[in-house]
Protein backbone atom coordinates (compact mmCIF):
# COMPACT_ATOMS: atom_id res chain seq x y z
CA UNK A 1 0.00 0.00 0.00
CA UNK A 2 2.81 2.18 1.08
CA UNK A 3 4.34 1.56 -2.66
CA UNK A 4 1.18 2.24 -4.60
CA UNK A 5 0.51 5.25 -2.07
CA UNK A 6 3.72 6.57 -3.46
CA UNK A 7 3.25 6.20 -7.13
CA UNK A 8 -0.20 7.99 -6.61
CA UNK A 9 1.56 10.96 -4.86
CA UNK A 10 4.55 11.60 -7.59
CA UNK A 11 2.55 10.28 -10.72
CA UNK A 12 2.19 14.38 -11.50
CA UNK A 13 5.78 14.88 -10.79
CA UNK A 14 6.94 12.78 -13.55
CA UNK A 15 8.29 14.99 -16.32
CA UNK A 16 7.47 12.30 -19.02
CA UNK A 17 3.70 12.39 -18.19
CA UNK A 18 3.51 16.70 -18.47
CA UNK A 19 2.81 15.73 -22.31
CA UNK A 20 -0.87 13.44 -21.45
CA UNK A 21 -3.26 15.26 -20.41
CA UNK A 22 -4.37 16.25 -16.92
CA UNK A 23 -7.57 13.63 -16.92
CA UNK A 24 -5.62 10.42 -17.97
CA UNK A 25 -3.20 11.24 -15.26
CA UNK A 26 -5.98 12.33 -12.71
CA UNK A 27 -7.66 8.85 -14.09
CA UNK A 28 -3.69 7.13 -13.29
CA UNK A 29 -4.36 8.57 -10.15
CA UNK A 30 -7.50 7.49 -8.98
CA UNK A 31 -7.39 4.34 -10.34
CA UNK A 32 -4.06 3.37 -8.19
CA UNK A 33 -5.03 5.05 -5.02
CA UNK A 34 -8.29 3.12 -5.70
CA UNK A 35 -5.80 -0.83 -6.02
CA UNK A 36 -4.24 0.84 -3.08
CA UNK A 37 -7.68 1.23 -0.95
CA UNK A 38 -8.25 -2.38 -1.69
CA UNK A 39 -4.98 -3.66 -0.42
CA UNK A 40 -5.77 -1.78 2.45
CA UNK A 41 -8.54 -3.61 2.85
CA UNK A 42 -7.03 -7.04 2.21
CA UNK A 43 -5.01 -6.31 4.60
CA UNK A 44 -6.81 -5.27 7.58
CA UNK A 45 -8.93 -8.21 7.55
CA UNK A 46 -5.74 -10.61 7.10
CA UNK A 47 -4.64 -8.79 10.20
CA UNK A 48 -7.97 -9.03 12.52
CA UNK A 49 -7.76 -12.91 10.67
CA UNK A 50 -4.49 -13.58 12.06
CA UNK A 51 -4.99 -12.08 15.66
CA UNK A 52 -8.31 -13.74 15.91
CA UNK A 53 -6.99 -17.14 14.57
CA UNK A 54 -3.98 -16.94 17.71
CA UNK A 55 -6.18 -15.09 20.16
CA UNK A 56 -4.27 -11.91 20.31
CA UNK A 57 -6.50 -9.02 21.21
CA UNK A 58 -7.20 -6.60 18.43
CA UNK A 59 -7.57 -2.33 18.47
CA UNK A 60 -5.32 -1.97 21.72
CA UNK A 61 -2.17 -0.40 20.51
CA UNK A 62 -1.69 2.59 19.50
CA UNK A 63 -0.14 1.95 16.15
CA UNK A 64 -3.82 -0.07 15.08
CA UNK A 65 -5.34 3.26 16.52
CA UNK A 66 -3.51 5.34 14.18
CA UNK A 67 -3.50 2.89 11.72
CA UNK A 68 -7.07 2.33 11.52
CA UNK A 69 -7.54 6.45 11.55
CA UNK A 70 -5.48 6.18 8.42
CA UNK A 71 -7.26 4.08 6.64
CA UNK A 72 -10.79 5.27 7.19
CA UNK A 73 -8.73 8.90 6.26
CA UNK A 74 -7.79 7.42 2.84
CA UNK A 75 -11.01 5.77 2.22
CA UNK A 76 -12.51 9.29 2.90
CA UNK A 77 -9.91 11.19 0.62
CA UNK A 78 -10.35 8.73 -2.18
CA UNK A 79 -14.74 9.39 -1.73
CA UNK A 80 -14.05 12.61 -2.00
CA UNK A 81 -11.61 13.12 -4.71
CA UNK A 82 -12.82 10.97 -7.48
CA UNK A 83 -16.19 12.77 -6.69
CA UNK A 84 -14.97 16.43 -6.91
CA UNK A 85 -12.10 16.41 -8.83
CA UNK A 86 -12.46 13.21 -10.93
CA UNK A 87 -16.38 13.49 -12.05
CA UNK A 88 -16.85 16.30 -14.42
CA UNK A 89 -19.90 17.46 -11.47
CA UNK A 90 -17.85 19.98 -8.64
CA UNK A 91 -17.62 23.47 -9.65
CA UNK A 92 -14.55 25.28 -10.45
CA UNK A 93 -14.91 27.52 -7.57
CA UNK A 94 -15.53 24.24 -5.15
CA UNK A 95 -12.45 22.60 -6.73
CA UNK A 96 -9.90 25.71 -5.81
CA UNK A 97 -11.27 25.70 -2.46
CA UNK A 98 -10.90 22.03 -1.84
CA UNK A 99 -7.52 21.30 -3.74
CA UNK A 100 -5.30 22.20 -1.21
CA UNK A 101 -7.06 20.44 1.63
CA UNK A 102 -6.69 17.25 -0.92
CA UNK A 103 -3.18 18.27 -1.69
CA UNK A 104 -2.62 18.29 2.25
CA UNK A 105 -4.72 15.45 3.31
CA UNK A 106 -2.63 13.24 0.58
CA UNK A 107 0.48 13.80 2.43
CA UNK A 108 -0.88 13.79 5.87
CA UNK A 109 -2.30 10.55 5.21
CA UNK A 110 1.24 9.26 4.09
CA UNK A 111 3.12 10.54 6.75
CA UNK A 112 1.03 8.59 9.23
CA UNK A 113 1.01 5.82 6.84
CA UNK A 114 5.22 5.67 7.79
CA UNK A 115 4.50 6.32 11.46
CA UNK A 116 2.23 3.68 11.52
CA UNK A 117 4.78 0.83 9.69
CA UNK A 118 7.09 2.15 12.16
CA UNK A 119 5.36 1.47 14.96
CA UNK A 120 4.38 -1.87 13.73
CA UNK A 121 7.92 -3.01 12.89
CA UNK A 122 8.86 -1.43 16.58
CA UNK A 123 6.05 -3.86 17.92
CA UNK A 124 6.87 -6.38 16.06
CA UNK A 125 10.53 -6.63 17.26
CA UNK A 126 9.06 -6.44 20.57
CA UNK A 127 6.59 -9.46 20.07
CA UNK A 128 8.58 -11.76 18.12
CA UNK A 129 12.19 -11.12 18.44
CA UNK A 130 12.65 -13.26 22.04
CA UNK A 131 15.64 -15.62 20.99
CA UNK A 132 18.27 -14.32 21.91
CA UNK A 133 16.04 -11.38 22.84
CA UNK A 134 15.63 -8.15 20.64
CA UNK A 135 17.46 -5.83 23.44
CA UNK A 136 20.49 -7.74 22.80
CA UNK A 137 20.27 -6.58 19.18
CA UNK A 138 21.00 -9.76 17.48
CA UNK A 139 20.92 -10.08 13.50
CA UNK A 140 17.22 -10.28 13.62
CA UNK A 141 16.50 -6.84 15.09
CA UNK A 142 19.84 -4.89 13.12
CA UNK A 143 17.68 -6.23 9.96
CA UNK A 144 14.40 -5.01 11.03
CA UNK A 145 15.63 -1.47 12.56
CA UNK A 146 17.44 -1.10 9.17
CA UNK A 147 14.19 -1.79 7.43
CA UNK A 148 12.46 0.78 9.48
CA UNK A 149 15.26 3.29 8.53
CA UNK A 150 14.52 2.52 5.12
CA UNK A 151 10.91 2.80 5.35
CA UNK A 152 12.08 6.89 6.78
CA UNK A 153 14.25 7.64 4.43
CA UNK A 154 11.66 6.49 1.29
CA UNK A 155 9.09 8.70 2.93
CA UNK A 156 11.90 11.32 3.25
CA UNK A 157 12.76 11.02 -0.81
CA UNK A 158 8.67 11.70 -1.44
CA UNK A 159 8.65 14.26 0.74
CA UNK A 160 11.27 16.23 -1.13
CA UNK A 161 10.05 15.30 -4.51
CA UNK A 162 6.67 16.24 -4.17
CA UNK A 163 7.96 19.74 -2.16
CA UNK A 164 10.12 20.64 -4.99
CA UNK A 165 8.65 23.44 -6.97
CA UNK A 166 10.73 22.04 -9.90
CA UNK A 167 8.90 19.12 -10.59
CA UNK A 168 5.49 20.39 -10.33
CA UNK A 169 3.30 19.81 -13.31
CA UNK A 170 3.21 23.27 -15.19
CA UNK A 171 0.42 24.70 -15.40
CA UNK A 172 -0.97 27.02 -18.59
CA UNK A 173 2.28 29.28 -18.80
CA UNK A 174 0.15 33.00 -19.38
CA UNK A 175 -2.41 32.06 -16.51
CA UNK A 176 -0.82 34.19 -13.90
CA UNK A 177 1.73 36.33 -16.28
CA UNK A 178 -0.82 37.94 -18.45
CA UNK A 179 -4.88 37.52 -17.31
CA UNK A 180 -5.91 39.70 -16.19
CA UNK A 181 -7.59 38.57 -13.48
CA UNK A 182 -4.88 35.95 -12.95
CA UNK A 183 -2.22 39.04 -12.25
CA UNK A 184 -1.70 41.31 -10.09
CA UNK A 185 -2.28 45.11 -12.23
CA UNK A 186 0.35 47.38 -12.26
CA UNK A 187 0.18 49.98 -9.73
CA UNK A 188 -1.46 47.88 -6.81
CA UNK A 189 -0.79 48.71 -3.14
CA UNK A 190 1.34 47.03 -1.06
CA UNK A 191 -0.24 44.45 1.21
CA UNK A 192 -2.63 43.02 -2.47
CA UNK A 193 0.63 42.19 -4.26
CA UNK A 194 1.52 40.54 -1.32
CA UNK A 195 -1.56 38.24 -0.91
CA UNK A 196 -1.02 37.90 -5.11
CA UNK A 197 2.63 36.68 -4.06
CA UNK A 198 1.03 33.88 -1.24
CA UNK A 199 -1.87 32.96 -3.61
CA UNK A 200 -2.24 29.33 -3.49
CA UNK A 201 -1.20 28.05 -6.48
CA UNK A 202 -3.76 25.46 -7.11
CA UNK A 203 -6.02 28.16 -7.29
CA UNK A 204 -4.83 29.41 -10.78
CA UNK A 205 -4.03 25.91 -11.66
CA UNK A 206 -7.72 24.67 -11.80
CA UNK A 207 -8.94 27.74 -13.24
CA UNK A 208 -7.04 27.15 -16.55
CA UNK A 209 -7.31 23.71 -16.42
CA UNK A 210 -9.15 23.86 -19.89
CA UNK A 211 -6.67 26.04 -21.55
CA UNK A 212 -4.08 23.90 -19.91
CA UNK A 213 -5.31 20.64 -21.79
CA UNK A 214 -5.29 23.42 -25.10
CA UNK A 215 -1.47 24.19 -24.42
CA UNK A 216 -1.16 20.50 -24.22
CA UNK A 217 -2.30 19.43 -27.50
CA UNK A 218 -0.08 22.48 -28.81
CA UNK A 219 2.83 21.19 -27.07
CA UNK A 220 2.73 17.57 -28.62
CA UNK A 221 2.34 19.10 -32.03
CA UNK A 222 5.73 21.47 -31.41
CA UNK A 223 7.47 18.63 -29.13
CA UNK A 224 8.55 21.09 -26.71
CA UNK A 225 8.08 19.39 -23.37
CA UNK A 226 9.65 16.24 -24.79
CA UNK A 227 13.07 17.53 -24.71
CA UNK A 228 12.81 18.41 -20.45
CA UNK B 1 12.00 19.74 22.43
CA UNK B 2 9.23 19.02 20.25
CA UNK B 3 6.93 21.82 21.53
CA UNK B 4 9.76 24.54 21.12
CA UNK B 5 10.66 23.11 17.77
CA UNK B 6 6.95 23.83 16.73
CA UNK B 7 7.48 27.43 17.48
CA UNK B 8 10.73 27.67 15.36
CA UNK B 9 8.83 26.22 12.81
CA UNK B 10 6.35 28.20 12.73
CA UNK B 11 7.86 31.43 14.26
CA UNK B 12 7.64 33.13 10.53
CA UNK B 13 4.19 32.31 10.68
CA UNK B 14 2.89 34.59 12.79
CA UNK B 15 1.18 37.50 11.22
CA UNK B 16 1.79 39.93 14.26
CA UNK B 17 5.51 39.27 13.97
CA UNK B 18 5.45 40.19 10.30
CA UNK B 19 6.33 43.90 11.40
CA UNK B 20 9.61 42.78 13.23
CA UNK B 21 12.63 42.74 11.15
CA UNK B 22 13.71 39.42 9.51
CA UNK B 23 17.28 39.80 11.75
CA UNK B 24 15.42 39.87 14.92
CA UNK B 25 13.24 36.78 13.75
CA UNK B 26 16.16 35.13 12.60
CA UNK B 27 17.45 35.19 15.97
CA UNK B 28 14.25 33.98 18.00
CA UNK B 29 14.46 31.21 15.76
CA UNK B 30 17.79 30.20 15.92
CA UNK B 31 17.69 30.94 19.92
CA UNK B 32 14.61 28.59 20.57
CA UNK B 33 16.34 25.93 18.44
CA UNK B 34 19.03 26.50 20.43
CA UNK B 35 17.23 26.39 23.37
CA UNK B 36 15.63 23.21 22.15
CA UNK B 37 18.92 21.80 21.16
CA UNK B 38 19.93 21.61 24.85
CA UNK B 39 16.82 20.05 25.95
CA UNK B 40 17.46 17.19 23.70
CA UNK B 41 20.55 16.62 24.78
CA UNK B 42 19.60 16.85 28.45
CA UNK B 43 17.02 14.18 27.69
CA UNK B 44 19.34 11.91 25.93
CA UNK B 45 21.61 12.02 28.82
CA UNK B 46 18.57 11.21 31.17
CA UNK B 47 17.76 8.31 28.78
CA UNK B 48 21.52 6.81 28.71
CA UNK B 49 21.15 7.29 32.82
CA UNK B 50 18.01 5.84 33.48
CA UNK B 51 18.92 2.52 31.02
CA UNK B 52 21.99 2.55 33.33
CA UNK B 53 21.06 2.92 36.13
CA UNK B 54 18.38 -0.04 35.35
CA UNK B 55 20.80 -2.25 33.14
CA UNK B 56 18.64 -1.63 30.27
CA UNK B 57 20.90 -2.03 26.99
CA UNK B 58 20.95 1.11 25.07
CA UNK B 59 20.61 1.40 21.72
CA UNK B 60 18.56 -1.69 20.62
CA UNK B 61 15.70 -0.60 19.16
CA UNK B 62 14.12 1.24 16.36
CA UNK B 63 13.07 3.72 18.19
CA UNK B 64 16.39 4.92 19.61
CA UNK B 65 17.90 4.46 16.37
CA UNK B 66 15.55 7.07 14.66
CA UNK B 67 15.16 9.04 17.69
CA UNK B 68 19.46 9.59 17.37
CA UNK B 69 19.50 10.32 13.80
CA UNK B 70 17.09 13.14 14.48
CA UNK B 71 19.44 14.71 16.98
CA UNK B 72 22.26 14.26 14.92
CA UNK B 73 20.26 15.77 12.43
CA UNK B 74 19.02 18.64 14.47
CA UNK B 75 22.23 19.45 15.14
CA UNK B 76 23.88 19.65 11.84
CA UNK B 77 20.67 21.51 11.44
CA UNK B 78 21.15 24.17 13.83
CA UNK B 79 24.92 24.64 12.83
CA UNK B 80 24.42 24.85 9.23
CA UNK B 81 21.67 27.59 9.59
CA UNK B 82 24.01 29.82 12.29
CA UNK B 83 26.60 29.77 9.60
CA UNK B 84 24.86 30.59 6.62
CA UNK B 85 21.59 32.01 7.43
CA UNK B 86 22.49 33.97 10.75
CA UNK B 87 26.38 34.80 10.67
CA UNK B 88 26.57 37.55 7.93
CA UNK B 89 29.26 35.54 5.92
CA UNK B 90 27.93 33.26 3.44
CA UNK B 91 26.56 35.01 0.37
CA UNK B 92 23.49 35.42 -1.06
CA UNK B 93 23.80 32.78 -3.80
CA UNK B 94 24.74 29.87 -1.30
CA UNK B 95 22.07 30.95 1.33
CA UNK B 96 19.35 30.72 -2.01
CA UNK B 97 20.80 27.29 -2.58
CA UNK B 98 20.35 26.09 0.66
CA UNK B 99 17.38 27.77 1.70
CA UNK B 100 14.96 25.18 0.12
CA UNK B 101 17.13 22.02 1.71
CA UNK B 102 16.93 24.27 5.19
CA UNK B 103 13.64 24.26 4.77
CA UNK B 104 13.18 20.45 3.70
CA UNK B 105 15.24 19.00 7.02
CA UNK B 106 13.31 21.29 9.58
CA UNK B 107 10.17 19.85 8.27
CA UNK B 108 11.72 16.74 7.92
CA UNK B 109 13.74 16.54 11.44
CA UNK B 110 10.07 17.64 13.19
CA UNK B 111 8.34 14.54 11.05
CA UNK B 112 11.05 12.21 12.56
CA UNK B 113 10.83 13.56 16.06
CA UNK B 114 6.80 12.91 16.14
CA UNK B 115 7.40 9.41 14.40
CA UNK B 116 10.29 9.00 16.97
CA UNK B 117 7.77 10.22 20.04
CA UNK B 118 5.02 7.67 18.32
CA UNK B 119 7.22 4.70 18.45
CA UNK B 120 8.94 5.75 22.12
CA UNK B 121 4.97 5.84 23.24
CA UNK B 122 4.36 2.00 21.48
CA UNK B 123 7.52 0.43 23.42
CA UNK B 124 6.73 2.13 27.47
CA UNK B 125 3.08 1.33 26.62
CA UNK B 126 3.99 -2.57 25.71
CA UNK B 127 6.86 -2.75 28.85
CA UNK B 128 4.97 -1.16 31.50
CA UNK B 129 1.82 -1.47 31.90
CA UNK B 130 1.71 -5.34 32.94
CA UNK B 131 -1.28 -5.62 35.21
CA UNK B 132 -3.60 -5.37 33.71
CA UNK B 133 -1.96 -5.92 30.35
CA UNK B 134 -1.48 -3.57 27.55
CA UNK B 135 -3.77 -5.21 25.09
CA UNK B 136 -6.47 -5.65 27.47
CA UNK B 137 -6.59 -1.82 26.95
CA UNK B 138 -6.95 -0.96 30.32
CA UNK B 139 -7.45 3.00 31.15
CA UNK B 140 -4.04 3.48 31.54
CA UNK B 141 -3.36 2.22 27.91
CA UNK B 142 -6.38 4.59 26.54
CA UNK B 143 -4.74 7.59 27.86
CA UNK B 144 -1.71 7.30 26.87
CA UNK B 145 -2.75 6.03 23.24
CA UNK B 146 -4.77 9.15 23.51
CA UNK B 147 -1.71 10.81 24.07
CA UNK B 148 -0.13 9.26 21.03
CA UNK B 149 -3.16 10.60 18.52
CA UNK B 150 -2.92 13.84 20.48
CA UNK B 151 1.29 14.36 19.31
CA UNK B 152 0.51 13.13 15.71
CA UNK B 153 -2.82 15.72 15.63
CA UNK B 154 -0.63 18.36 16.88
CA UNK B 155 2.29 17.86 14.12
CA UNK B 156 -0.78 17.49 11.51
CA UNK B 157 -1.88 21.26 13.01
CA UNK B 158 1.89 22.33 12.72
CA UNK B 159 2.24 20.51 9.19
CA UNK B 160 -1.04 22.59 8.24
CA UNK B 161 0.35 26.00 9.50
CA UNK B 162 3.83 26.01 7.57
CA UNK B 163 2.23 24.60 4.05
CA UNK B 164 -0.25 27.52 4.18
CA UNK B 165 0.85 30.28 1.53
CA UNK B 166 -1.06 32.87 3.03
CA UNK B 167 0.96 32.33 6.50
CA UNK B 168 4.01 32.58 5.13
CA UNK B 169 6.01 35.87 6.08
CA UNK B 170 4.83 38.35 3.29
CA UNK B 171 8.51 38.87 0.79
CA UNK B 172 9.10 42.56 -0.46
CA UNK B 173 5.51 43.33 -2.97
CA UNK B 174 7.70 44.57 -5.98
CA UNK B 175 10.27 42.03 -5.60
CA UNK B 176 8.34 39.74 -8.80
CA UNK B 177 6.51 41.59 -9.98
CA UNK B 178 8.32 44.82 -11.12
CA UNK B 179 12.31 44.41 -11.40
CA UNK B 180 13.35 43.08 -14.09
CA UNK B 181 15.39 40.44 -13.32
CA UNK B 182 12.43 39.21 -11.33
CA UNK B 183 9.15 38.91 -12.82
CA UNK B 184 8.71 37.34 -16.41
CA UNK B 185 9.88 39.46 -19.34
CA UNK B 186 6.93 39.44 -21.60
CA UNK B 187 6.49 37.43 -24.69
CA UNK B 188 8.38 35.26 -23.17
CA UNK B 189 8.00 31.60 -24.12
CA UNK B 190 6.06 29.20 -23.10
CA UNK B 191 8.39 26.81 -21.12
CA UNK B 192 10.40 29.43 -19.50
CA UNK B 193 7.45 30.92 -18.33
CA UNK B 194 7.00 27.52 -16.85
CA UNK B 195 10.12 27.41 -14.75
CA UNK B 196 9.25 31.04 -13.43
CA UNK B 197 5.83 30.07 -12.46
CA UNK B 198 7.60 27.32 -10.19
CA UNK B 199 10.43 29.09 -9.19
CA UNK B 200 11.09 28.54 -6.10
CA UNK B 201 9.93 31.51 -3.68
CA UNK B 202 12.81 31.51 -1.33
CA UNK B 203 15.16 32.64 -4.11
CA UNK B 204 13.08 35.83 -4.45
CA UNK B 205 13.00 36.30 -0.72
CA UNK B 206 16.27 36.09 -0.09
CA UNK B 207 17.05 37.94 -3.12
CA UNK B 208 15.12 40.72 -1.73
CA UNK B 209 16.19 41.06 1.95
CA UNK B 210 17.81 44.21 2.13
CA UNK B 211 14.43 45.27 0.55
CA UNK B 212 11.97 43.90 2.43
CA UNK B 213 13.48 45.33 5.48
CA UNK B 214 13.03 49.19 4.29
CA UNK B 215 9.51 47.93 3.98
CA UNK B 216 9.22 46.55 7.35
CA UNK B 217 10.16 50.33 8.44
CA UNK B 218 7.86 51.99 5.93
CA UNK B 219 4.92 49.66 6.95
CA UNK B 220 5.74 50.45 10.71
CA UNK B 221 4.96 53.68 9.83
CA UNK B 222 1.46 53.72 7.86
CA UNK B 223 0.60 50.69 10.72
CA UNK B 224 -0.72 48.97 7.01
CA UNK B 225 0.15 45.54 8.41
CA UNK B 226 -1.27 46.06 11.99
CA UNK B 227 -4.88 45.50 11.02
CA UNK B 228 -4.33 42.46 9.17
Amino acid sequence: MLLLEKETIIVYRLPWTWKCSKLLMKGIHAGLNAVAAVLAIISLVAVFDFHNGKNIPNMYSLHSWVGLIAVILYMLQLLLGVSVFLLPLAPLSLRALLMPIHVYSGLLIFGTVIATALMGVTEKLIFSVKNPAYNTLPPEGVFTNTLGLLILVFGALIFWIVTRPQWKRPKEPNSILLQPNGGAPEGVDGPTAVHFGNMDKSDSELNSEAAARKRNIALDETGQRSTM
